[in-house]
């Protein structure tokens, strides 16, 4: 194998063979192919594209680096679900007690928060004493035992991925399809799952801006998975505006709390965060063989919801991963959880937009993510959004509320700048769900 | 500086400003810039390009990343020339003496072989006791005494090109127009000259084989010379055949030795080194302020050569470097210089072509040349060609005569190879000048 070669097969538009990806990467892993090849690679893999086989060969080969786990001697379908992420996005948190609660397994190896986005690791750590570092046997273990497990990637798991993704981040090669959804797929295929349900989010607030790129990620996510024999169904959803109230690590949990005890949002609104939680659910429900159809898994879903055991569920995953349920209880009871401000409406009229972009920013300087990946985060930073797009809003009414552990770092200007506000009511937002992709078609 | 974004941009087909390429070539000079960043940007530059402004910047961004030589207290305009590169290119060693003659200082700073065409240090090098390696101000006391100088770069001389050219050479990107360009413009702006002569070659034997690349790079090049105030002009050259008779450092040094006094080759065919030389020459002579035009410019050149200063120039570079003069007199008596073998045409008819890559690549193997850069090169290696495109041939004659100091070395078969015999006489070979670019129009 000759890294220049191939830097210059690629450089001039030809499609490389799977085993000339393998080799390739391999050897990086290896570090027998520096950073400077490896940077020009993938360079050229940005602007000529990697076609479909050829993201399944880049992403066989980072899943292969390291260890692939098999849980194939556990019953049931292990079914797992992964979000390309978004800003107020806690589904994972109820989806997983939820889907374990309807019998299907859920092996969950969830990221932390970079950049707008927050992360699944980040809103576990926010509960006091919940452990997310597990070892691959005490993931097995309780698995096995507790039908779901929620960790993060431990050193063992795709080192391919985690030495290219620090090199893409570094070199200006992040956004494009085929290495995101490579990078996506080798570290979910290292699970040991049976079956993947992917949320694609598109909007303003998502990592794709334009739903045509999103359209095009779910088709190579959901492409990569059935071509390794691993059933797989994408959702587009909207990201528009902040999903849900909350948006940062502990009001995001408690949020996500207050939906598994199956307690009504204020105000009776559709619950879109809800809505979005649901329709994962189905789908998992009848990829893990609970459920005959993505209708019958909601309904299954519901009833699991509504019957308390999926807060059941939740209260004893938190309790085996040594988390304090007392705060499960009682979410305002949390150490440090009191609002420190009120962000009010500067005019009156109706919230037409929320930038979730903007939220997402102001909710990272707040101390909710990260600007380097060795930062570290304030569990309690966030904010609760006291209106959604169409509330009517009155001048000097609260809009927002604010918790951080360090006040200096609001910046109420940029939360206020989130809210467009206008006289006239907008249009009735759309649902959150665009579309569902099964590897061969659309559908809405 | 943000080296991410500056990648980003020109991955995304913007055009950099020449302050952001200039801290960008700083920052890498410096190692604040790491070789993977630096990676990404060539491969990104590659694909989207750089335009002549952007390759100007460049270009300065490197040649300020050293010394830049100043002559400007010698007497005379001081011009140079520079040659893309081709198999059996010996143009230099008879053209810097021959314009030095005429009065026209030239400093020249030359390279090594490397790939299948030769490099000028390496056939003067091959004079026993010529030394290439001067200081500066050795470069600039001959210079001031006898009007020209032949020497290799020196570490001061554009280091960020020599970081460069090592990366690109490893990351596939050396291809590229605007990146060959800002090299040799970079080097040759470093070394005090008023102006330059380029010769650029095209055809089967030279980096660019399309004649359409080799316009491209040859305006490129000029563009970047006119736009830091250095007058420039481009001449394209055919390199389908290789130029002249002699194939290898010594061979091709005694060919230049016997047109520099003047003696006409066998058979009394026009001599395509001579003409090319001649077109150069009476270029530079203009430049240097001599003649009145490139034409009156050949005349004073002829006239150089014909009355014996061209040669007595040479004479007086050889020794004032350290060379062995007694070679010049009678070249044939150089220790090794004798042939090891004649390879016979397989066929009668007419040469119809002789491959300059293929003989180029052969004589590498024999040891003219390097396949890595720190290699050893045979002094004495190389080929004569007794018959040259349009040569009638028998069956059995000497096509070429070899020397080499390891016979072993020898590809009989491939020297064989590169001669295409017909039965008809193939047409006759045009001029090797194709064309005259003076910044502004193409010129015959």
């Amino acid at each position: 194998m000759n890294p220049v070669s191939l830097i210059t097969r690629k450089r001039d538009g030809a499609t490389l063979a799977a085993s000339e990806i393998a080799d390739l990467i391999a050897a990086y892993t290896r570090g027998d192919v520096p950073d400077y090849q490896m940077a020009a690679f993938l360079m050229a893999a940005f602007l000529n594209g990697l076609d479909t086989e050829e993201a399944t060969a880049l992403t066989k080969a980072m899943l292969h680096s390291g260890e692939v786990l098999d849980l194939s001697d556990l019953a049931g379908i292990k079914v797992d679900k992964h979000s390309t992420g978004g800003v107020g996005d806690k589904v994972s948190l109820i989806l997983a007690p939820l889907v374990a609660a309807c019998g299907v397994p859920v092996p969950m190896i969830s990221g932390r928060g970079l950049g707008h986005t927050g992360g699944t690791l980040d809103k576990l750590e926010a509960i006091p004493g919940f452990n997310v570092n597990l070892s691959i046997g005490d993931y097995r273990r309780q698995l096995e035992r507790i039908g779901v497990v929620m960790m993060g990637q431990t050193a063992e798991i795709a080192p391919a991925d985690r030495k290219l993704y620090a090199l893409r981040d570094v070199t200006g090669t992040v956004e494009s399809i085929p290495l995101i959804a490579a990078s996506i797929m080798s570290k979910k295929l290292a699970e040991g799952i049976d079956a993947l349900v992917l949320d694609v989010k598109s909007g303003r607030g998502a990592f794709m801006k334009e739903e045509a790129d999103a359209r095009k990620l779910a088709e190579t996510l959901v492409g990569i998975g059935q071509s390794v024999g691993k059933p797989t169904i994408g959702l587009l959803t909207d990201m528009s505006a902040p999903l849900g109230r909350a948006v940062g690590n502990w009001p995001e949990t408690a949020e996500a709390i207050q939906i598994l005890r199956n307690e009504t949002p204020a105000g009776g609104a559709v619950d879109d965060v809800l809505e979005v939680t649901l329709a994962l659910a189905g789908e998992m429900i009848c990829l893990g063989g609970v459920a005959s159809s993505p209708e019958a898994g909601i309904q299954t879903a519901k009833h699991a919801l509504e019957s308390g055991l999926a807060f059941e569920k939740w209260v004893e995953l938190v309790e085996t991963q040594g988390g304090d349920i007392a705060v499960l209880d009682d979410p305002e009871a949390r150490v440090g959880a009191q609002p420190i401000a009120e962000i009010l409406a500067p005019a009156s009229g109706y919230v037409a937009e929320i930038d979730p972009l903007e939220l997402g920013l102001a909710s990272v300087r707040l101390g909710a993510g990260r600007t380097k990946k060795d930062d570290e985060v304030d569990p309690i930073a966030g904010f609760v959004l006291n209106k959604s797009v169409g509330s009517p809003v009155e001048a000097g009414e609260p809009l927002v509320t604010v918790f951080a552990s360090d006040p200096s770092r609001l910046d109420t200007e940029a939360v206020q700048r989130a809210f467009t506000i206008t006289r006239e009511p907008p249009p009735a937002p759309p649902s959150r769900l665009i579309g569902r992709f099964d590897g061969v078609k659309w559908s809405a």
